[in-house]
């Protein structure tokens, strides 16, 4: 690893770095690695030297520390303050297909301002990650040079209360990444097909649609491009998938260096594969077995069963 | 047509005829023609000479003998008795995904007893479409010679009260078309995986598990293909998906002659986009619109769309 220390941060990722405590139908996990930033920097790690802007409290465990640096992740814009990390507790139903917020704390979360670290600046991929509009913005306003590539993602919670200030986020980026509910709530339109043009319609020139154990779809002006699920047996935890799922995308155009239409539909494969590794494990363990030659090879177990 | 009027039928599909009657949120259709053998026929018909084996009563419209005759379906089987047709009244919901039934009137289908009409006693594929698995295996029973392939389709109704014709039916067929809710009944697992290895174990060589507007997915012992749904925009009436997609698989199948991967993942390919041509208005209309070349060109469309 020692040899990408110095490597160029080429990717951005800001988001959120939290303690989770998840129930599932299988077993319940107390206080593991978790956020929208977590995952996917981890995930786009393996692909691409990758800097994390985010915040935790004086209580983060430094194991946790040690494993975001174990998968290569750069630290510098990992603020750690005086307080509470931020933490979330859900549980999931049979299917694990619904979850259940049973608490969310802020902490120093309730405050941040997110900083981008000087040789960040100029890095040409940007992800922002699951947070809230607001600040996804204010890390945009630091860049010093018009990255090549930002995406976004968001939630539920952000369509319904800060829609305007989502609203002009969607507007700068260049990808909106975004579940099938949402992409129905915030066009009002049942159909995805008419959710993604309308999204296309106010700024970004790609939208993808995840729809968790159904796959996704990646929309342009002219093109659809459809990816189901990676099949996999033992779901154990979904936490982190879609977040796993837009950090590979990410990384992998990030290593590429282009935008086109294989590149996008690789990304698609890649992210797809990284989210089957996420949900087999708690946290961040799925994604510990998934050095890039297992994402590559499961990959081409992927593409072989979708090839007619 | 008329130059078809004399070629031997190459695939059998037994079924129910039935009038429907369909309220969906945008419309509501009374005494359309439904039932699964209808919609399996008319789009196996676009790929090879078809014949159906159904009971209708005497009030049945000569208008629907027409329009399967415009398919260029043979009709030598459909057996027309003394008493009323079929009905079947239906609703769906907002998401077209699920649907209530508001009355079955079986009527002639009560004592429906299949007769095999001498000349399709050697046809080389069979559909068994969802009908009572007592019904399924007397047509099997009737083959003068082994056929070279026999799917068959069923429904949660038949898994509940005739759990054992069932079985025994599974056991004696090359396929089996199933969907995911009804995959987790029969095996009692959630996990679609699991549930297909075990259907694959009873007997049949392959298992199709559809999942409606989530596409579906082909197992046999070493592979699994998986298909997305084709997007239509403007879904009108899912009634008769799942036939139309059994239909044009194993119409697909019969005018290819030969069982391998390729053929198999294209049967796929074709029942995908038969299914979206049907959803797109009621009863048979869609299919009246999907000729073999539409089919080709909407089936190109998909394969590019999944491409990668």
């Amino acid at each position: 690893m020692k040899k990408d220390k110095n490597k160029k941060v080429k990717l951005v990722v800001v988001g959120s770095v939290a303690l989770d405590t998840i129930e599932t139908p299988i077993e319940k996990k107390e206080e593991i690695l978790g956020g929208s930033a977590s995952f996917a920097c981890a995930a786009a790690s393996r692909f691409v030297k990758t800097g994390i802007i985010g915040i935790v409290g004086s209580d983060f465990p430094k194991k946790y520390l040690d494993l975001l640096e174990s998968f290569n992740v750069d630290l510098k814009g990992l603020e750690k303050i005086n307080g509470k990390t931020f933490r979330w507790s859900g549980t999931y139903d049979k299917d694990m297909n619904n979850r259940t917020t049973l608490c969310t704390a802020l902490n120093v979360f309730a405050d941040f301002k997110p900083k981008v670290p000087d040789e960040y600046k100029t890095a040409p991929y940007i992800f922002l990650a699951n947070i809230e509009p607001r600040l996804q913005l204010m890390v945009l306003d630091q860049m010093k040079r018009k990255p090549k590539f930002v995406a976004a993602d968001t939630m539920e919670l952000w369509i319904k209360t800060t829609n305007s200030d989502l609203m002009n986020l969607i507007k700068k980026i260049d990808l909106l990444f975004i579940n099938d509910s949402e992409a129905r709530h915030i066009t009002g339109n049942f159909s995805l097909l008419q959710a993604a043009k309308i999204l296309l319609e106010i700024g970004p020139r790609f939208v993808v649609i995840k729809k968790g154990e159904h796959g996704s779809l990646l929309f342009s002006k002219n093109s659809i491009f459809i990816i189901p699920a990676f099949p996999t047996e033992n779901v154990l935890d979904p936490t982190g998938a879609g977040d796993s799922f837009a950090g590979a995308f990410m990384g992998y155009i990030a290593r590429a260096g282009r935008i086109n239409t294989a590149t996008m539909r690789k990304a698609m494969l890649f992210g797809t594969v990284a989210a089957s590794y996420t949900v087999e494990k708690f946290s961040l363990d799925g994604l510990c077995d998934a050095t890039l030659e297992k994402l590559k090879k499961r990959a081409r177990i992927l593409r072989n069963m979708i090839r007619v």
